[in-house]
């Protein structure tokens, strides 16, 4: 596994382009806070500048330490543009919550997120194996275990690349309808916040699984994950 | 409401940048399969070219014909880029379930994309308002005709942008792991789908509503979907 060049620290540096100036009551700068919105999220959305305009593709990915990890087809036009060294910014949302205020312009959603800016380096031969067991084990914790080993051509075909998460935005809004007491606002009219969860439905079996075998316990767990 | 300056066909037409060069065979062209998967979010994910850099950043917003509608505050940085003609990519996606397939390389996710490109204009005041609606129907239906009106002041701070749904790229996998009979895969390994869902939990009532108040009935409509 690729080391990082210097041990990261326990808060986010805030630089010119991290600064959160709409709302900047809800930056959040924690590392950890951070780690948590990425490591509690599947799909990511990566953008990149292709031919002078900007492009944004959902994709897996996976963290260890102060590194995110995304895969991809050696086939993929959006991987090889982003392995030739060209900066990109990886963004995770979660979203928590419609927050239903007593008037349109304060209604809202809670969410947490997380943008994150750098230059993507591709993760050598010798450690393509560790890298991809992270992502492996963030998109489907535990399955690693239960497959095969990837063949060679399997590896071959895959291309893996690192993220320093060094320079990383990350804003929350977490709370109730925002109001204060002496705003003027009808209290007959309801006004509060319906939280929003991904939540697993029973595993569908494929038809090519041998009779009697039992539904994967990495499946399982993920599944019971969501619904705590 | 602005209307588009042609009549929007029912399939999409494949340029250059939303032809689907890796797994084409995921590439809807219906322009009601676009819509759908667009009136099914809630966020998208919009990317614009700042200081020649990528930007992307998680955003509401609403459809209504072909036309995509973002609000946001005229206060905010890259509400102010957006109007000033810049081009942007907008990308809704649903990730609709784990795909655990008997090796890692065939493991995948269920999930329906849509990349949408163009360049955004301002709402003229005259037909914010409608735009506002649509916006406001879409990310909490029903909830406009139980709130107040927006006042001037509130109108005066909003920015709304139209993009048109001229150009966009549709992409889904919607089906079991993929794997063939006779590919030598050890049946005895589970495979399968693990269905995901966004689903509401009970909702929240602000202490400020008054006493008796029932739930907004627009939040247990929606609740109610999520949850068939």
């Amino acid at each position: 596994m690729p080391s990082t060049t210097q041990p990261s620290s326990a808060s986010l540096p805030v630089t010119a382009r991290t600064r959160i100036t709409r709302m900047p009551e809800r930056q959040r700068t924690d590392r950890a806070e951070l780690y948590g919105i990425l490591d509690d999220a599947l799909v990511a959305h990566v953008a990149i500048v292709r031919d002078g305009l900007p492009l944004v593709l959902p994709m897996g990915f996976g963290r260890d330490g102060d590194s995110l990890y995304l895969h991809g087809s050696t086939g993929s036009g959006i991987f090889r543009a982003m392995a030739s060294g060209t900066p990109i910014s990886v963004t995770v949302t979660h979203l928590d919550g419609l927050v239903y205020a007593r008037s349109l312009f304060d209604s809202s959603m809670n969410y947490r997120s997380a943008v994150v800016f750098g230059v993507p380096t591709v993760v050598a031969d010798a450690d393509k194996w560790d890298a991809l067991r992270v992502v492996s084990e963030h998109l489907m914790p535990g399955r690693f275990a239960e497959v095969r080993d990837m063949t060679k051509r399997e590896l071959a075909a895959t291309l893996v690349l690192r993220l320093p998460l060094d320079e990383a935005s990350v804003k929350v809004r977490a709370h109730g309808a925002s109001e204060a007491a002496d705003d003027g606002e009808d209290r007959s009219v309801w006004a509060g916040v319906l939280p929003l969860r991904l939540t697993a439905l029973a595993a569908e079996t494929s038809e090519l699984t041998a009779p009697g075998t039992p539904v994967s316990a990495a499946a399982l767990a993920y599944a019971a994950r969501t619904t705590r």
